[in-house]
Order: C-alpha cells, then structure tokens, then sequence
C-alpha cells in the first residue's frame, strides 16, 4: 500500500512516499512560495528517485487547510487531478494535526499556529496519549492575544509550532513565561510524512474519500471574499 | 550561517541545509542502497532548487557513525572533500545520538539500535531532559540479547528506532512487553535535518573540526578485517 503526500498550506512544499512501515522519500523545501512552479517537479522527482510512477500509488493524501488559500488550493488541485486520473482515493487531514505529528511522544501539549493575517492564527491544542494525539481544544481561528490567554488559564508547558510562530515569538515568550517551548527549526514547518502518518491512521479507520468529495479547510473567508462582501453591503 | 548535512550510515541518503532558525530544505531517499549515485545529485539537485550554491555553504556536517562502513565512506569523503575545497569547516556527529533528534521532547527513554551484522547492534540510550538529549548509556556495539537484558533491568518505557528495529521487533517485544515502543516508521530512520540540528548544538559549543581532522566512528572492524587477521593468524 504506497501512500503520496503532499502539503502547500505554508510557505512550505513538501513531497513524501510512505510504503505501509516504511518512508520511502520526503522532500521538503522551505524557500519562497512557487508552489505552482515547484510542486509537480518535486513529486516527478521524487517518484522517478524511488523507481515508481504515479500508477504504483495506491491512496493519495493532502492537508486540507487551514492555511494559504492559493497554496491550499495549489495541492488539492494537484492531489485531486492525479487520484481522479488514477481512480483512487484520497485522504484529507487537518494541516494543524499533521502538524503535531512532528513531534510524536512530547510530554508537552502541542500548539500549532498558523498566520491567518493581522493578529489572528489558526490553532489547535493537542496531547500525546496512548499512542496518538488527542485534542485538547478545537481548531479554530484566534487573536493570539485570546489564543495566549486560554493557554495561560491552563498553566501548563506548551510547546508551540507551525508558520506564525517567528512573528509571535515575542509575546508568546511575555505571555507564558517558561511555560513556553520554541522547539528546534527542524519540526516547526510541515512535513508531509507527518501528514501521510495521520493520513494512515485515518485510512486504518476507513476515512477514505473520492476525489470529487475532497474539500479545503478555510476557516475564514479571504481577504478578496471579504472586500467582495463589504462592497455589496455599501452598496444595500 | 548556512549548514549543509548528510547522513548516508544507514540505506538511507539523506541531505538537509538549516540556515540559522530555518530547516530551507530536506531530500531523504530509503530506496536501495547506491549512494555512490545517488548523494551528489541529491545535494546539486537541493541547492539549486534553494538558489544556492556550494559556495554559500558556510559549515558541513555529517553523521560519522557506526553504521555501514560503505554508506560512511561515501559520506565522509563527500563532505570532506566539499569542506576542503571550500575551506570550510566540518562538524562531525554520531549516527545514534542524531537519530535522537527524531524524537525531541519525548518522555520515554529513546533507545537506537543499527544492524552491526549478526545478532549484534550498534546502540546508545538517550533521555530527554531541559532541551537536550542526555546519554544515560554510553554508545557501544553489543548482542540485542545484552542490549534488552540491560534494559528488562531498568523496567522503564523505551522508544526503540533505527535500521536494526526490523529485524528484531520480535524478540524486543517478547522480551520488554508494554515497555517496548515502537514509533512510526516517518520517524524511525536517519533525517539530515536531525544531523543537522544535533551539528548547530556541536557549533555553538565551538565543535568544530578542518575537514582533515574528521573520522569516522566504526565502533569495530569490518568483515574484511576480521577475515584478514584470522588469515594472518592461522599463518603463525
């Protein structure tokens, strides 16, 4: 059972072949968002290095979101044209609980945070328990201030990771004290075999889905939607 | 400051650049062991892909072992030779304690184990305490029986990773029960980036080496020399 995953939801492409017990590649690339330009070059790459074609993948798995809308919608466009072609399955998972699967037995809750513009992240609380991650609190979109404040009433140590970490490095350090973890660089960004792991476990559970059924995570509207949806109302 | 890293110890090739606070990218191939062919085109290939070149590298660092004595040669000699050209330093690191890195702040012991031939591993054992990992055993080459017997005394939880997990998942269930765990495979083998990070620790406490001065870690002597000296002592 092969396994291709991919997440774009950040500034982040990356590419990974998972074989049932066994990753057989991941790539990651961390350097300015061209995903259209560079997304298909990885997995053609990354396919032909481990001598397979795309007709050898069995479930094709994605991040939904919440993250970049064209970078959201750059991967499920890719990811769904190649499972539709193909006539095979595709898994979504939450971009914020692919996230904590790089950091699989942390003793610390797990907060990903992902820029969702001006103050505001998307997030998510997660605990390491008996083999998997548990939610804490439900994915959402915050201010960090309200975000910070919830974390402080809990007063426990949080490690935290994803995108929006670096521009609210500051006050998330002022707010929490030593009950703040800044992890190492090499776990805060996506992976996508953190993505294809819970993939796994959801595909073990028999959450698959059609190509046509997949659809992104928003969680809020765009910056367009919105100046679209104020434009009509000035107008009433 | 920008780090290139390699791991090539195990059937994986694995190459990584971190620049400061910042993993720019990751290539880990698991398929077939040709690093002789593999490795140069997996670092030209990353460099171009994060518009660098081999010039803008400013550190090298490499896992020096134990581990295949052809996959260590073949890294070490890349490295070296980069390092050398450039002039730039090298940050030489141990295979066991970088895979470590997989697995930051996890609460179980994390125990890896490289297939060392027969029934013997290369193995250490690691806790993870106040941002680091800490060796509460010290890294040597023993039986898998020695190695559980040791560990059967402890009675605490340990997570087990490495190239060496397959081959003897049996007898390490059998033999520790519930205190055996066995992690996913996306975080069981060598990650450049875990090289990587284990090198930028090395660095900031002044571990820095010419490219001359590094050497591998073999931890014992290869089949070849073993064969050569029962040669020459059967001649005595």
């Amino acid at each position: 059972m092969k396994m291709l995953a991919l997440d774009t939801s950040s500034i982040v492409a990356t590419v990974a072949i998972l074989d049932e017990d066994k990753l057989v590649g991941e790539y990651i690339l961390n350097h300015k968002k061209t995903h259209s330009q560079k997304l298909m070059p990885m997995i053609e790459d990354i396919l032909k290095s481990c001598e397979l074609t795309p007709k050898d993948i069995d479930v094709f798995a994605v991040a939904l979101g919440p993250g970049s809308f064209t970078g959201l919608r750059i991967g499920l466009a890719t990811i769904k044209a190649m499972a539709q072609a193909l006539e095979k399955p595709v898994i979504g998972v939450s971009t914020l609980e692919a996230l904590t699967y790089n950091l699989p037995y942390a003793k610390e809750l797990v907060c990903p945070i992902l820029d969702a513009q001006r103050d505001l992240v998307y997030t998510g609380l997660y605990q390491w328990q008996q083999g998997e991650f548990i939610k804490v609190m439900e994915e959402e979109v915050v201010t960090i201030e309200a975000l910070l404040e919830n974390l402080k009433t809990r007063g426990e140590k949080v490690i935290f990771l994803g995108d929006a970490l670096e521009k609210f490095r500051g006050v998330i350090l002022q707010e929490l004290k030593e009950n703040a973890i800044i992890p190492p660089a090499i776990v805060r960004m996506p992976r996508a075999s953190s993505v294809a792991e819970l993939a796994s476990r959801r595909r073990r559970a028999g959450n698959l889905q059609k190509a046509s059924e997949v659809l992104p995570i928003y969680m809020r509207k765009s910056q367009a939607e919105n100046q679209w949806e104020e434009r009509m109302n000035k107008g009433k």
